[in-house]
């Protein structure tokens, strides 16, 4: 079955807004097992609301549409809806959310399914999650199972070229290749009958990947990020950990404790900005500041260093850069960044050259210092029998 | 001049990858001062790639295609633009980027445009605003001027009350209202023969609406955001700023230094997640975390007045709270957080009930934070000279 998302909202045109529903839609209808090949998005003018629906309708089986109800929108797709379909949506299922009793609209006709669903994006999701995920599955005569390989570490090209023979061997499955910032991910979707025939498909290949590519792969779960995994082995090996943060100025503990239960393994983290605080609060030397500057091998060790002994931690990961627009040379440009990480009384450290806007800079940089923190972690605590 | 944006690109359609590329050409195209109606996408098949160029190609002016170029993705797009125009790429205006000397391309046909841009959002960027952008503006006859009203702090039915009156009387721009988590933004566009008399049409009403929401609007500039108006704020009145954060966990912090120059006025914060690091580093009371909790306006408060000591600044703004998913209780349900802002030898503490998962939660208390941090600077050190 195919489905295709549409979208009524003038905003997405004119660039004022962005949209999250499609990313949610998209994946929710894949994970049923739905093909997609078309999206569309048309401004809250009914006449192009309709052009929009109506090509929809005629190369999919399921409509799926969001945006263009309520009174602020004056119902534009509903109203299109009524016009396209030639029915009133009294006759419709409604569905019902949170903050009113229709928030949204199934409505079959001639084997093909329209559904409109609100532009608040927590009631699209408590509605689709609830009544419409429920309602899709049911008419699906295939079950797809899919899994995703995450790899932090390694260039896309390495990905494909590694995992071109498996690929073909398994012509049965399909395989989708991407990026995300700082990381590659594979998608893996087998279809069977039933759940358990479509995972026995798809299970030991994911295997095959991990052991292929090696600590790399950082998870092979949809719902896992890197800070989770990062904080599922903290809890592992029952190790405390603190950050010192000076370029990234505290995005990397806010990504921490954004993993619920953090809280067993993270207790405080340090944001020394300025040279002054480094010096008061790391116990960095003054003569490191002066001799090799704050954005430096050295500096990134003792502030590794410096915040595992103030807090008292197992381990302590340091981050200290160039984040731009200002303020590069040419010894050391915008993006020059050093991550040290502290863990059984040694100091890792590692040089990054960084690419994009100051914003982009420290994204990566808290993405490379979880990433080098797991890889720490592994290498000093990791025993054979855990392999 | 009607343009219409389309992709090319099946991660998009099977939700494992979200796109920037739509929202940042929107805006583009809409400050240039085409208007836009629709969007389409479609996977990375040669066939559908060239029904949605088509259909494009049928109801605009300038098509603008991204995705689908490149090895990786089989040229899809270039192929499917050759078909639908019937011409060679080699006879095409080639658009050249960082990483090849090929990123991009736009034919013109039978006064039409087709633009092709690479899939690389930074390398899309990079073309599109050197190449694109005065390619586009040079075959405009009418220039838009549009300036954004950003507000925090008032709810978008009650804006859009207050401003009905003002937006019949200027019936000659366009107003378009719309809400982004926390803020509710006005977007208010005018066209005239050159930039100087849309400005003058602008302009003038953009001063209207100010003066007629107060202090709720934080800036009429599109690329300021609330952390550049608090640092503006802080540089302003010669002020210093701490942070002490709880549950934000150093995301306020980050999201100050976001702002280039942020470290004139910001040096350290604090995250202190656990009570001990509350007692050790901001000097909370053990008694008052006993009596009243960590999520309390007591120990906001203390946290405050500690930071703003323990760093020796003139401002602290303290965040603590229950960010959730467990942990919630009928008297402290999930959501409930405490923002103290201490300035001017006083502490000044607000409750909020914000709603949502555990990251949107935390960021919606880092942007109230933000706010009552810029109230509570123009509270204190605005005089009346300055208004």
């Amino acid at each position: 079955m195919i489905v295709e998302l549409v979208a009524i909202r003038t905003g997405l045109l004119n660039g004022s807004q962005t949209y999250e529903h499609f990313h949610f839609l998209a994946q929710q209808c894949a994970e049923i097992g739905l093909s997609s090949y078309y999206q569309s998005i048309a401004d809250e003018d009914q006449e192009r609301a309709e052009a929009v629906i109506r090509t929809a309708l005629d190369r999919s089986d399921i409509v799926i549409v969001s945006g263009g109800l309520g009174a602020a929108q004056t119902d534009t797709a509903k109203h299109a809806c009524e016009q396209v379909l030639e029915c009133k949506m009294e006759d419709a299922l409604v569905l019902s959310g949170r903050e009113s009793a229709a928030s949204g609209y199934i409505v079959e006709k001639d084997k093909k399914v329209v559904i409109l669903l609100p532009d608040n994006f927590d009631e699209c999701v408590l509605i689709f999650t609830q009544q419409v995920y429920p309602y899709l599955q049911a008419r699906q005569s295939e079950v797809c199972y899919t899994r995703v390989v995450k790899i932090c570490g390694m260039e896309e090209a390495e990905v494909r070229e590694k995992t071109a023979d498996l690929q073909r061997e398994h012509a049965n499955l399909e395989f989708y290749i991407y990026t995300k910032p700082g990381e590659v991910h594979i998608r893996i979707s087998g279809k069977a009958g039933n759940e358990d025939l479509a995972k026995e498909l798809v299970k030991p290949v994911v295997k095959e990947v991990k052991n292929l590519l090696g600590d790399v792969v950082y998870t092979t779960k949809e719902k896992n990020t890197l800070e989770k995994s990062v904080i599922k082995l903290l809890k592992k090996y029952d190790l405390k950990v603190t950050t010192a943060e000076s370029c990234t100025g505290g995005l990397l503990a806010g990504r921490l404790i954004n993993v619920p239960g953090a809280s067993d393994v993270f207790k405080e983290g340090f944001i020394t900005y300025s040279n002054k605080a480094k010096r008061k609060y790391l116990d960095v030397d003054k003569n490191t500041l002066k001799k090799y500057t704050a954005v430096s091998e050295e500096t990134a060790k003792e502030m590794a260093i410096g915040g595992a002994f103030a807090a008292d931690r197992d381990v302590c990961v340091a981050v200290t850069g160039l984040a731009g627009p200002d303020g590069g040379t040419e010894e050391k440009p915008v993006g020059l960044v050093y991550i040290a990480v502290y863990a059984k009384d040694s100091v890792q450290v590692k040089e990054y050259h960084l690419k994009g806007t100051r914003e982009e800079i420290r994204q990566r940089a808290v993405l490379e210092a979880l990433d080098l923190l797991r890889r720490s972690i592994l290498k000093n605590y990791q025993s054979r029998s855990d392999e």
